[in-house]
């Protein structure tokens, strides 16, 4: 884990259900944080501890407050979450904006999330605390996320700032133009001779190009060059006989 | 809502737990989708209701289906979701680049968005339907997210792809999954002719699956659809000879 992703704590402002801090602690380890911290929460119940499934770790670390200024005390910058818009709370960005400050400030100090309550989202006076407010765009016709979908998606707009260098993606390899256009000149051969591209340099033209677009867009494989080549060499076989 | 996320159709495949299977309802809500498809699912109970909260009319519009194939005979492309990196599931690309096809696809298309079983994901047989896969980076730590989760940063990753102004969108329309499997059928019965799939089951089935994946990847549009029926008949006509 980097050193950054530590100085995040993911700060949950009295919540009610004890199985959305489960999920909570589920989705901020998914995306590789750690720190948790609950203001008041309800009392972890045994759902907590199954929505959190193989983060229980999370939930037994969490730091827990009574009061919220208690909380914040060693953080560098708070940062608050809020699902109205156009309020008059001032500036409210986008969450994937709001990410890359946090981002950048946790490189080197402590940064707070908060996330209000499922009812009624964070009072005024929490508000007052935080250097900005971050929003999450959802659809108008069902606009409200629950509170774990909410931290789900901050942790993982968060996590996507650091480049994938921390993730074992599977590297593709595709093949390069040179190895596709030695492909695509014995390919054309081949549908010249089964008689495919007829005698005609304008039709010829075109036709080529329609599989060059569309090996093209698909980006190929090793592998299914040479099953494509195969299939070339079978064609030519075929004609021998 | 614009006419393209009604051509994006979320299926589950087998959800064993139904608070999950409302979860995901109220997730595709939330990003402004509407189309649920459900593949032998488990009983919606009262939780699936009461977790699906103001997306009940997404639970209740869902389409259930025994056979996966059913779902899939008019979606132009299958695409598949995986936690598994580094198999030999062909190309899996991270989710933010994989929805951006999706996202061009669906101004014209029907795209189906595969998501596997609770425990054992989707099995092979499903994976080969697809063109292919996308995962969502996850922590080392705690890699596995619940359905519901995976289905709320899929939908909100497709979400975003619509703020991205200068994308370059051309308008294309791609042939369905039953043209493409009339296609398919033709395609290999030429390559046994020519002697391309040799005598041994397991192989004939891996190349077929390669060539699948090929082109189930690249979705084809009816002129490209034309052109490799035109090489089949050619390489047919050259036979007789």
């Amino acid at each position: 884990m980097t050193s950054w992703k530590e100085n995040i704590y993911f700060v949950l402002v009295e919540p009610k259900e004890s199985g959305n801090i489960g999920s909570s602690a589920r989705a901020i380890k998914n995306m590789g944080f750690k720190n948790l911290i609950l203001i008041n929460p309800a009392p972890l119940t045994d759902e907590a501890y199954w929505m959190a499934w193989a983060s229980k770790d999370i939930l037994e670390k969490a730091e827990v407050y009574k009061e919220l200024d208690n909380a914040l005390k060693d953080k560098a910058v708070v940062v608050g979450t809020t699902r109205r818009r156009g309020s008059k709370r001032g500036a409210i960005l986008d969450v994937r904006d709001g990410v890359k400050r946090i981002y950048e400030i946790s490189q080197d100090n402590r940064v707070a999330i908060l996330f209000g309550r499922e009812d009624k989202g964070l009072f005024n006076k929490e508000v007052e605390k935080c250097g900005y407010l971050m929003t999450i765009p959802t659809s108008e016709l069902q606009p409200s996320l629950n509170l774990a979908q909410a931290v789900l998606i901050v942790a993982y707009e968060l996590m996507r700032c650091e480049e994938i260098k921390d993730f074992h993606m599977q590297r593709q390899f595709y093949v390069d133009q040179q190895e596709l256009n030695k492909f695509y000149e014995r390919f054309f051969s081949v549908l010249k001779k089964i008689g495919y591209i007829p005698d005609n340099p304008d039709l010829e033209k075109r036709i080529i190009n329609n599989f060059r677009h569309l090996f093209g867009r698909t980006a190929l494989t090793f592998w299914e060059l040479r099953l494509l080549h195969g299939i070339c060499t079978h064609i030519e076989e075929k004609l021998k006989d």
